[in-house]
């Protein structure tokens, strides 16, 4: 754990992939009238150590009582309040493909705090008009908008040899976090935020996995 | 690294993930008609080491020449080879909302050898309908659809709150591996592959690095 200069708290990112684990379980619990539960019961749940729990939720303003464990409610509000997904973040998508149509349409995303407020396309079957209820501009706009708007986020769904230029663009613009779902690896300065979605390379590991089964 | 019994290679999951990378750029170098890489060159390009790919491309079948390096074709031949997206895998989506109708019209996929042959939902709207040519059904015909053709993999994109059953149904229908777009952790025996594409904790990793920002 390290902390930045503002003094938040820099988690590694294990214990960030765990928390919305144990989000979605306890969100679960809360819609079931559940009142309490114990990072045992977690545990158990979801296949990670209780002590591991407890240390991950360590990080958190919360704190369990001894034999009854975790308030639900709070576990949920102090994890939604955590990891940033009760406060609107907002975010462009650039390459309005079948993916990044789907990401628009996600009206999941809302929930985890994510606003997508624009779409940017080079196709002129799709400039003008709104897929989601999301406008979609010309990239060539982006700039001009970037200015007006200043979009912290840029959502990168467009064809894989487009992304590293996709990418300076959008830095250039001001953008300071990637959100990267083209197998590409992205070259970044270092103050520019990127988060690899590759679902191909999950792909890779599923087929690679199976081959192993094969007797 | 480990053997499975039909000594097929099972690999560590970081090498499975950088695999997919080196693939985008040789075939981007493809595309330009360069026809040798070097290791230090793709070093440069995504930022590892070359050492570290001298290691990952040593379980393929290819040796660099020299001073002259690897052959870009053979070595994108290799890499599609190894990493199975030049061999069709059959799966099914469960859950046809936004996500899983991106998916099944996304013949990105295809070029990863992924070939979504149906889908299933509960809601009457969809089921009989076709989204991106592939047919939808009730989910109550899982069974018996497993029955005939027993595709080997489901790709999970339904609510959070029907992940676990709906992963238990296709397991008893057969399925031998799971990709699990829900933020929920699947509990599964042990010989059924489960990938997790959590966008959700993707989306935690940036709000959270980009809090570090904030000065």
């Amino acid at each position: 754990m390290t902390k930045s200069n503002d003094n938040r708290i820099i988690l590694p990112e294990p214990t960030i992939r765990r928390l919305p684990w144990y989000l979605s379980y306890v969100r679960m619990l809360d819609h079931l009238h559940v009142e309490y539960v114990s990072s045992t019961q977690i545990s158990k749940e979801l296949n990670v150590q209780s002590s591991q729990i407890a240390k991950d939720l360590s990080f958190l303003n919360i704190r369990g009582k001894t034999r009854i464990g975790y308030e639900v409610k709070s576990l949920v509000s102090e994890l939604e309040d955590f990891l940033g997904f009760n406060r609107h973040h907002d975010a462009v998508v650039i390459g309005t493909g079948s993916l990044g149509t789907a990401l628009m349409q996600d009206h999941g995303l809302e929930h985890y705090g994510l606003n997508i407020v624009a779409g940017f396309d080079v196709r002129d079957e799709v400039i003008g008009k709104q897929l989601g209820g999301v406008p979609v501009f010309s990239i060539s706009e982006l700039e001009a908008w970037q200015a007006k708007h200043t979009i912290p986020i840029a959502i990168l769904t467009v064809p894989v040899e487009r992304a590293q230029e996709c990418a300076d663009l959008a830095i250039a613009c001001g953008v300071t976090a990637l959100w990267n779902f083209t197998p590409y690896r992205i070259k970044a300065p270092e103050n520019v935020v990127i988060a690899n979605t590759s679902i191909y390379a999950h792909l890779a590991i599923i087929y690679n996995r199976m081959q192993g089964q094969t007797t």
